[in-house]
């Protein structure tokens, strides 16, 4: 027999978690810093909101989505990405409501029925934000500023920023005539994504990767913007500079969703296999009420959790991961045996880290699995000390031991330790 | 137009996320303290592993699961339960392997299409744990304890353990002879879900709650233990014992999943609705050969985190959640308004939690806002500051204001604090 994963799917296993639980808390700590409260949204929605959310014309709704129905004959679809979920439940629960504008972040697991390649999986994560409620361009700056601050605190180097306008809709319209003027000359000698392209959403063939040399002279969006759109990208460029967030303006950047206006932007890197976007975003302001909401502007970004650990990697970057274990017990004879769970239990509770050994295993080979998990102290309880109501504790790095009463064990491996190690034992359980 | 969320799930909003972040924050750090490690598989299974790992009698096979068939024709299903997956996992990736006995946690959604009621949900939240690899009675303790110091380090009351052992296969064979000669003069009587358990799972028909008053007499599976049952059972409860871990014992628990072996146990407390069970677990020894890896014995549990959020409101537990706000920073005048984005970028980066408008409100809103946020500090920038390079930083609870060089703002921050409250602003960004 034997079962496995999911084609496109992967066990995340311990060794590997505790690096996604860093990412992690760094994705936490900047939503708090920058003031980004966390919103959950279910794992699967009804169908339509994405159809009409991401965009039927997109590869996601198209040929991606985990489309099933429910026992109530419902057609549900597993989310594909995180804002149309996060952008309902901001118009279901009126929080447009709220006096304050809405800063929302989000972490979680999406799914999308792709070819399977390094870097991309058909269950991915994201870390993304939506600040809903506000057209101010400081708020697509501090978006842009937050998603390249979660790379840099990291510890990631070499990510680069490509930003651009992709104006209104009315904007767009236009442009679309002038760039379709340039396309249709050369329509048959494009590759087939971009003729199919072509016809549903011709902005999104400049960002083909098969022709990207014969559009050398095409027309650009930027010099196609408006006065307002023109305003607006000046001011986001203008803060980006004045925080020191380096990026570079790409003109044929076009995300692959629908739903962009203003500001679209990506996050890049080197060495994940062919992919180089790790992130991206963008501002989206007729799509809350596109979803049925009253009309209020946003601005997003998701970022690929896959990707960012596959760079950690790819880098070396090694972050203090922190949760090693500070005591293991070790038994000598049936009596001490016996008394050891207890023992353990009561270590556990005043926050310490603590393991015995569950396989009956020989003295040698505890004191082996000790050195194994690494362990700061171990302490050793015969039946002798058992009698005196004292255990052997022993300094692993120095080999310093001592008896101490087995009352007073857990306050004996929070204070004795070599200067230089002091408070490295958790002690706020 | 408007959409809603699918039926029986939720949102979990700011105000109520960071709970959950609360509660999970507990799970982990018992973890770590017990020394599991986190396990992540997918959301989704092969539909087969849960009809074999779950069992094909039990309703959430036969009624409640989210099976589709996926865009490669393969049948799937989103996980009803974390143990089919892990140990799915655990075999597929030879955990087996490892020299030590694996002991592993997870947290996450899991889906079973039941009938909506107070704390229960289609989609809902487990923190679960399972250790692999050892028949240690101390190991079963150990789940027990540890799923009892996470309801009471959370500070709940009122959580109670019920026990059991449902013994090996052969003593349930044994047993249900004896139960079944017991039932069947009765059979007529009962409910229409007790008949059909009959047939299929006659120990189930002791856990139902409409029939319970009618097996007053009905045989009691702990006087059919053999010795091995009998021994391994009285030393899970002396350890409990020894760990101060209250419980009581109750012959006629079984759990809703079929694989359990030896001891079976549930968390119960009153206050959400008819509800009372709100976590439970057991050994499952034959589990992992079923599944098709190597004959190893496992024990683990399964606590609802949807119920642990009732039962805190509902005993009104109010835990401290942090991430208040450091600083509000007010911009009075145009100049002062484009310098505020760079110097709230400066703060956010030197670890502090900053917060600005972005709706263009006026100074008195802003103030407001300020207060409605519970801001530790206002830091207001004017025109004149500016060209001075100053900034007016106001402590919010004393009203104390003084002029601190913009260059020294975060430092100013840090340490300008009334000596009670040192130490709440992070800095370890």
């Amino acid at each position: 027999m034997g079962y496995q994963k999911p084609p496109g799917t992967q066990d995340i296993l311990p060794g590997k978690s505790a690096l996604w639980q860093h990412v992690e808390n760094k994705a936490r700590d900047l939503g708090r810093r920058y003031r980004y409260q966390e919103i959950r949204t279910p794992i699967f929605e009804a169908t339509d909101l994405f159809n009409r959310g991401v965009g039927e014309t997109t590869d996601i709704v198209e040929k991606e989505m985990y489309t099933f129905m429910d026992r109530g004959d419902r057609s549900m679809t597993l989310r594909p990405e995180g804002t149309a979920g996060t952008v309902r439940a901001y118009v279901e629960n009126k929080l447009y409501g709220e006096p304050d504008i809405s800063k929302l972040y989000y972490i979680g697991p999406m799914f999308r029925y792709e070819r399977a390649q390094a870097g991309r999986y058909r269950q991915f994560h994201q870390f993304g934000i939506e600040a809903i409620g506000s057209t101010d361009p400081a708020l697509d700056a501090e978006v842009i500023a937050l998603g390249y601050a979660f790379y840099s605190e990291l510890g990631l180097t070499g990510v680069t920023v490509d930003l651009n306008s992709v104006g209104t809709p009315a904007v767009r319209d236009a442009f679309r005539e002038k760039l379709l003027a340039f396309l249709l000359p050369m329509k048959d000698s494009l590759c087939k994504d971009c003729q199919s392209r072509m016809e549903r959403n011709p902005l999104r063939v400049l960002d083909c990767k098969v022709d990207q040399a014969k559009f050398e002279g095409a027309p650009s969006i930027l010099d196609s913007l408006d006065e307002e759109c023109e305003n607006h990208f000046s001011r986001v460029k203008a803060i980006l500079d004045e925080m020191e967030v380096p990026y570079q303006i790409n003109p044929r950047l076009v995300r692959g969703l629908d739903y962009y206006t203003h500001t679209a932007f990506e996050y890049k890197a080197q060495g994940i296999g062919a992919i180089d976007t790790i992130g991206g975003g963008g501002r989206y302001n007729g799509l809350v009420s596109q979803i049925g909401g009253e009309d209020q502007p946003g601005v997003g970004l998701g970022l690929g959790l896959e990707r960012t650990i596959l760079l950690l990697e790819s880098q070396g970057v090694n972050p203090e991961l922190g949760g090693d274990l500070d005591v293991y017990l070790v038994a000598l004879g049936e009596r001490a045996e016996q008394a050891t769970p207890g023992i353990l239990h009561r270590l556990r509770s005043a926050g310490i880290i603590a393991e015995r050994d569950y396989m009956g295993r020989k003295t040698k080979a505890q004191f082996k699995a000790a050195d194994r998990q690494r362990a700061k102290f171990s302490a050793v309880l015969g039946d002798d000390e058992l009698e005196r109501g004292e255990i052997a504790l022993k300094h692993m790095a120095s080999g310093e031991q001592r008896a101490v009463p087995l009352s007073g064990l857990a306050e004996a491996i929070q204070t004795y330790l070599p200067t230089e190690e002091k408070g490295t034992i958790n002690n706020d359980a």
